[in-house]
């Protein structure tokens, strides 16, 4: 059985997206049972339309809910203790849940996991991993946004991180790790990343498999298991690869649509079309993933709906499963048992 | 007329790419004539199947051509005042050419163009800009790689010789600029950044329209006329963009030969394929320019056929033709009269 905590007040739309949601991912998952904070006067009616999911699961009333345009700083202040963000994340930290999932707004509940559950041991700062697709399957992609820049001895706890949540979702032994980096610089990059990546090298864990620099049309090629970024550079390589794709659809539709006989084609080739649709959905890879802290953590998109809420529900069914944070705690623990000296937080 | 100097040896191929591409933009453009370099025994016979540019292009033998994988300072120290690359560029700056265009390696002809034509009074460090191809049309992104990191002053000049670029390309008056940022943390992204936010706006200029930060997900919608970023972030995202078209693309061709239907519809739906396959080439949106040194550099991707190097050389033509080089001097000088403490090298 796997226990999951949901903050239904988070997201656009809020509980008429988050239950329905809940609902699809039990459907799929009937051993996952779920632990649920939410507005009760909002949720109950909805709740009660899904038998199954009413049966699974323990409602918490909460008064508060955490706006999705909220300053994280606002949000604590007003949502500490109370919020259905805050009690969401605490399941986790009680027990009571093996994984948290919220649409709501990024700053907020990073800022309240992070006050909630804390850093790992030797840890500084967490990241936010995002499941990438690409053409080999799918690749682990990290930080994308939960902090601006990040030293050498950061990045390469970002990989270590992210190696353990590969070995959790992609279930294979030695993931392949790369450093997003720039090729057109004699001395390539920044110094952060070259000393990463020395670092990496030499510590030549098991846990993973050092390839080197990676360049931003490597991440599409899905050329490493686990590519690897500070988050300034990680949230805009997401985002525009999630604008290109967009950009490139309306260009599709439009050319579609645009005569008699590109609407033929369209009709014989709808099977193709519905086939790349899968292929290019946005709600498949939803579920931002919370590292670094003593907790999972997973951050839905906000505007997303049922399908892609129970996507990011599965995500963190996944990693709740595959025991992504004693996988991680072991592979931190491993390195820092080689390199004592370079520790996080107590050595600063 | 426009003067246009040529790497003939440049690219990953060199004569027999860059001589029938010149030819090409020839064609569409007759008042254009050419500056060739490269070694005579390579294209003598190449630019005789040409008669009508051999007519407009005069040709100069140089020794050295600088491999595509040269270091710059390797590049520098071989291939300065004999290469076919140093004299191309070299030809802007005794004004036998109003712009150099060249397929060969970034580093080298960055390293060439700073050290020959020096950078321009204010100016600290050169950016290459890019052609973005948006919904909207075109915008235009820099830095995407000429130097690591930036300040906000530098930043600020990036804007302001974009906004340049973008009225001698675009024809506007004054061209909407955005700064690239990242929209999840509390504080939004790095102090560089909101540095440089606060004294575009503060500046108030004439000659560009401030919108304020933009995501990665806005250089696809065209939101602003000109993106502006450091270096390393700008080149990350280029790539990102270029890898992501790519990776749709496969994803469209593999879905299109799927099936016996989806051929057909294929079949049918040809003409709206050809015309997305237009709206995504490469080829297009081919060549990058330096800006912030005393003349016109254009970069051509290394693996571009003839179409994408006339496109190349189109860019500069355009470059040369609306005046570029005044236009960014004038800019650059409209802003430093107003705030004479905030020059560049002279003040470090």
């Amino acid at each position: 059985m796997v226990k999951i905590s949901l903050d239904v007040m988070g997201g656009d739309v809020g509980p008429e997206v988050v239950i329905p949601g809940a609902a699809k991912a039990l459907e799929r998952h009937p051993e996952i049972s779920f632990v649920l904070f939410g507005q009760k006067a909002r949720c109950e009616a909805l709740i009660a339309r899904y038998p199954k999911l009413k049966e699974r699961s323990v409602f918490h009333d909460c008064e508060v809910a955490v706006g999705m345009d909220e300053k994280p700083s606002q949000a604590l202040r007003r949502g500490r203790y109370v919020s259905s963000m805050w009690r969401s994340i605490e399941a986790v930290k009680t027990g009571q849940a093996d994984v948290a999932v919220s649409a709501g707004n990024t700053g907020a509940l990073m800022a309240m996991a992070k006050f909630c559950l804390r850093t790992m041991a030797n840890i500084e700062r967490p990241a936010i991993a995002a499941i990438w697709p690409t053409l080999k399957g799918e690749s682990i992609v990290l930080d994308v946004g939960a902090t601006i820049g990040a030293d050498a001895q950061q990045l390469l706890d970002f990989a270590v991180m992210g190696g353990a949540m590969a070995r959790a979702l992609f279930e294979i032994e030695r993931p392949l790790i790369g450093l997003l980096n720039v090729g057109v610089e004699e001395v390539k990059g920044q110094e952060e990343v070259r000393e990463a990546g020395r670092m990496i090298r030499e510590a030549g864990l098991d846990t993973l498999n050092y390839f080197g620099f990676v360049e931003g049309d490597d991440l599409g090629k899905g050329t490493v298991d686990v590519v690897v970024t500070e988050g300034f550079t990680g949230n805009i390589a997401l985002k525009t690869a999630e604008g290109t794709a967009r950009q490139i659809a309306t260009y599709l539709r439009s050319a579609m649509s645009r005569s008699l006989l590109s609407k033929i084609g369209y009709f014989f080739a709808k099977g193709a079309f519905d086939l790349l649709r899968e292929k290019m959905d946005p709600r498949k890879v939803n579920g931002g993933v919370f590292l670094g802290l003593n907790g999972i953590v997973i951050k839905s998109h906000g505007g997303t709906d049922a399908e892609g809420f129970a996507a990011a529900i599965e995500v963190g069914y996944d990693m709740a499963r595959n025991g992504l944070t004693q996988k991680i705690e072991n592979d931190l623990k491993l390195y820092h048992a080689r390199f004592p000296s370079s520790v996080g937080p107590e050595a600063a």
